[in-house]
């Protein structure tokens, strides 16, 4: 969802960083719908964690790669090897192909590597708001491949194979279109389908706090972590984005405030112990003061990222 | 070197944590020499980086697992593919192998895994002492290895495929034998190879503070990682050891105390810009409360490191 808002504002602006783009690839397990834009863009129907798959999706050698290719959370949780097999694999096999092409091009193949990383790289029991030297230890599977391809994306930078950065992207929030198996994707549910006159469930307590942000902020990380001066991240590659910490409860206040208690009472409320033990082992509050210092920006309140959603969806609240 | 000295002292015991042991695998990259005990031993040479390894070495279904396979830091930052290969992939393959034995045996088998990691887990800039809730960001191949098992380790305890454990060990001084290839190689050739009336060579400035334990420490480590209630670990599953934080002048000075100025005259200072370059990145003070309350005991003085070489060693210092 974040790569197809991605490829549309960059097929809207025709230009990345002052420079005209002068073509683009657009990958996904199922091909991508096709956009018009004032650059060729071919799509294609990719499995990355096919071994032959990243060579060749390398091999005309990008100058920017954006990596978001993953398998959510609940997936990764339920199926230990196919998380282990798209999220580590599959990041690792085209970080390889990266070095491979380097070394065919003697070196002077290095292209930009912007990868989607996680909050769910952390774990609980957390300090009140978690800082950006706090440890990495994951309470979920894929937490743990998105912690493992923070640590790979340091080291090939390092090592000078690509110029990587790895972002924490809070959960976004809200999600156009159908449910998928995210654990998180209630938060996005109890907003996106009231505002739509629809039912949606809520499993677990409104007292539960999360991190968040818009897809409007989420492509304006991607484009900024694109452009931005990378030499002032030093060796550590990774960070943890602005977002917008809310409980439940707040999400429901700025429902109500776009769409009247009416939406509200489409919540059905309907606990579900498996996605409750997910969410409890995950961050609630972050102090990003390193991304706000390098110039990443997100929301400062839910009310602004329903407003977000209305704007960028078109959608009216009914009230 | 550590896998030697703990399958001496549990040959010498003939027992582990109150049961009696009875039968041991040890396997190295060559065989490791036969060793007296009262169980049998089975000695092998085996590359654990070999798919077909891993499987054999974990069919017999054995109850404890010490994990100490590595190739050393300088190694795997000369050698991109053998350091990925060796240290992660060989790693996993072992964890990989008990997850598909423990399928096997219907759930089952479950064995306890004492993995070895490394401070090269961390990476500077650091704070005055290290606590155990920083962060980890390796400036080393090999550090990065380490830190991705570290994060393997945890999430194949949580699923409950073993009970897994890993130590962050010091670096190891006085080595005894030869010297390797680490780039912390110098921190025991400073005081071994003088000891020994032999010439050692300093590579880094005496200001240079790291942090070391030494092998009978070690191998302390190991046994009570073995033993211990892991349940009080909870999720967090990697720990960072005691040791003794000294500068290389520090150093010296206990080895003037062991053997006097004679065996100082034996050091000659000699720069080397890549070991400089790969120490500078190296934690050099930890605050391990956390192992410290699990128990785990290191000495309190590099002195105390040097007398413990003496007497595990048999050598008597040539004043």
């Amino acid at each position: 969802m974040i790569g197809r808002k991605l490829m549309e504002r960059l097929a809207a602006d025709g230009a990345l960083g002052g420079a005209g783009i002068t073509s683009a690839r657009s990958v996904d397990i199922v091909a991508p719908a096709p956009l018009k834009a004032p650059f060729p863009i071919v799509s294609e129907a990719c499995d990355i964690a096919a071994p032959y798959v990243p060579p060749r999706l390398i091999a005309d050698r990008p100058d920017l790669i954006f990596l978001l290719a993953s398998i959510v959370s609940g997936e990764a949780e339920a199926d230990f090897d196919k998380g282990y097999s798209v999220n580590l694999d599959g990041t690792r096999l085209i970080f390889e192909a990266i070095r491979r092409e380097q070394a065919l091009s003697g070196g002077a193949y290095r292209p930009r590597l912007v990868f989607t990383s996680s909050v769910a790289v952390f774990g609980a029991p957390f300090p009140e708001a978690i800082g950006d030297e706090f440890f990495t230890t994951p309470l979920t599977s894929y937490g743990t491949q998105k912690a493992i391809c923070e640590l790979l994306l340091a080291d090939y930078s390092r090592r000078g194979f690509f110029d990587g950065i790895g972002l924490r992207l809070p959960t976004i929030c809200v999600r156009p279109g159908l449910p998928n198996k995210a654990a998180s994707g209630f938060f996005s549910g109890i907003i996106r389908e009231p505002l739509a006159g629809k039912e949606a469930i809520l499993p677990v307590a409104d007292t539960v706090r999360h991190w968040h942000a818009s897809p409007r902020s989420a492509v304006g990380f991607l484009l900024h972590a694109a452009t931005m001066d990378l030499a002032a991240l030093g060796a550590r590659r990774n960070l943890t984005l602005p977002g917008v910490s809310a409980t439940v409860a707040e999400q429901i206040d700025a429902l109500r405030a776009a769409a009247g208690e009416a939406a509200v009472k489409l919540i059905r409320r309907e606990r579900d112990p498996v996605i409750e033990r997910i969410v409890a082992g995950w961050p609630t509050r972050f102090d990003a003061s390193r991304a706000r210092g390098l110039g990443f920006k997100a929301e400062s309140s839910f009310g602004e990222i329903v407003r977000a959603y209305l704007e960028d969806e078109h959608v009216s609240a009914r009230a």
